[in-house]
């Protein structure tokens, strides 16, 4: 397999999930600078331009979430924190989809009105705005998983699942946001907790560092 | 079961879901005229506030993506459109999780930029450029699935999905967002396909028909 990534992006989600699932694969950078995500060659791979994207076998997989169920589904070795029991009921697979469909489309979506509100603005002004607002929103939402959300001692008790990850990496944003991660106990101790797993410090200090 | 829905939401999709699945199930309106969605009664059903909402035997399932995995995977009649057959592989659920996922955190929160902007904003300026912006966006995202996401004759080719009830749903909304719907050749086509399934009539002249 082949993953297109970019450091600072969700796609640290879908790469802490292969480099756990023992799945061989290769990751590929897309550099935002060089605007490498809106090239030609890359749009043929996924046309919205955005990472993660996994080339498999058998075609392209975009956005995280699908590729985090793919990668889970496709863990082999079954002492892998991510491998998907055959116990875990419907229900269970619910609770991951409708935490980490949260995640994607409301927390995901509010970080990116601070970074990226030209998607959904034109003015400056607005943009501004949306900025200021995005803080608050963030702060709310994170208040609402530490709150309601969060079972404890992962996000959905005591079986690991693909919503560890995706809270891990936008929980990283919170700082970035304006919005402080150490007030939320049970978050930031996650947070703590998923920076122990080999392969997330691995990649956190690596291919995904933060510059500077 | 038991779903919490209002007309004009995409809690539609997981109505005509359950409808298709043969699931016995009980539909509860959530009127947002009265804001009955942020009443206490609601918020502890669903804390985001927000349709659709299902009980099941388990627990509560939020988010539209993760009810409509639950109640295909829980839809025992195999002649049912709906049914996940055995056969389908983890790839074909990675493409539906992906064109949902799309739908959702980018499709969906781009019509949401006409109607609920307060969600991300506070000027009465800033939000009419967000609805300004809100109609193109809403034009070139559908320009992407007609022209590179849309297999035919269903989403994804001769298998039926979640991902056909997801895209009719939010087809709907294209007018009223300042889209004709009838430009892009093969959703519209799709989407009067839909309505040709007797569940999907039924409800949109029913319960979720547009009032006026």
């Amino acid at each position: 397999m082949k993953l297109y990534y970019t450091p600072g992006t969700v796609s640290l989600a879908a790469h802490i999930a292969l480099e756990m699932s023992g799945i061989s694969y290769q990751a590929v950078a897309i550099d935002f600078s060089k605007a490498e995500q809106k090239g030609a060659q890359f749009l043929a791979i996924n046309p919205l331009g955005r990472v993660p994207a996994l080339i498999t076998d058998e075609g392209v997989i975009t956005e995280v979430i699908a590729i985090l169920n793919y990668v889970s589904a496709n863990t082999v070795d079954r002492t892998c924190l991510l491998a998907v029991s055959d116990q875990q009921s419907s229900f269970f697979k619910a609770q991951v989809d409708a935490f980490n469909s949260f995640l994607s489309s409301t927390v995901h979506v509010g970080h990116a009105h601070m970074w990226r509100s030209e998607r959904w603005a034109t003015r400056a002004d607005s943009k501004a705005d949306m900025a200021k607002k995005a803080t608050q929103n963030m702060q709310e939402y994170f208040e609402l998983i530490e709150q309601k959300l969060f079972a404890g001692p992962w996000v959905h008790g005591e079986q690991f699942s693909n919503s560890d990850i995706l809270l891990f990496v936008i929980t990283r944003w919170l700082q970035g946001d304006g919005v402080d991660p150490t007030q939320f106990e049970k978050v930031y101790s996650h947070y703590t907790k998923m920076l122990e797993i080999p392969e997330v410090s691995h990649l956190v200090n690596g291919l995904h560092a933060k510059k500077g």
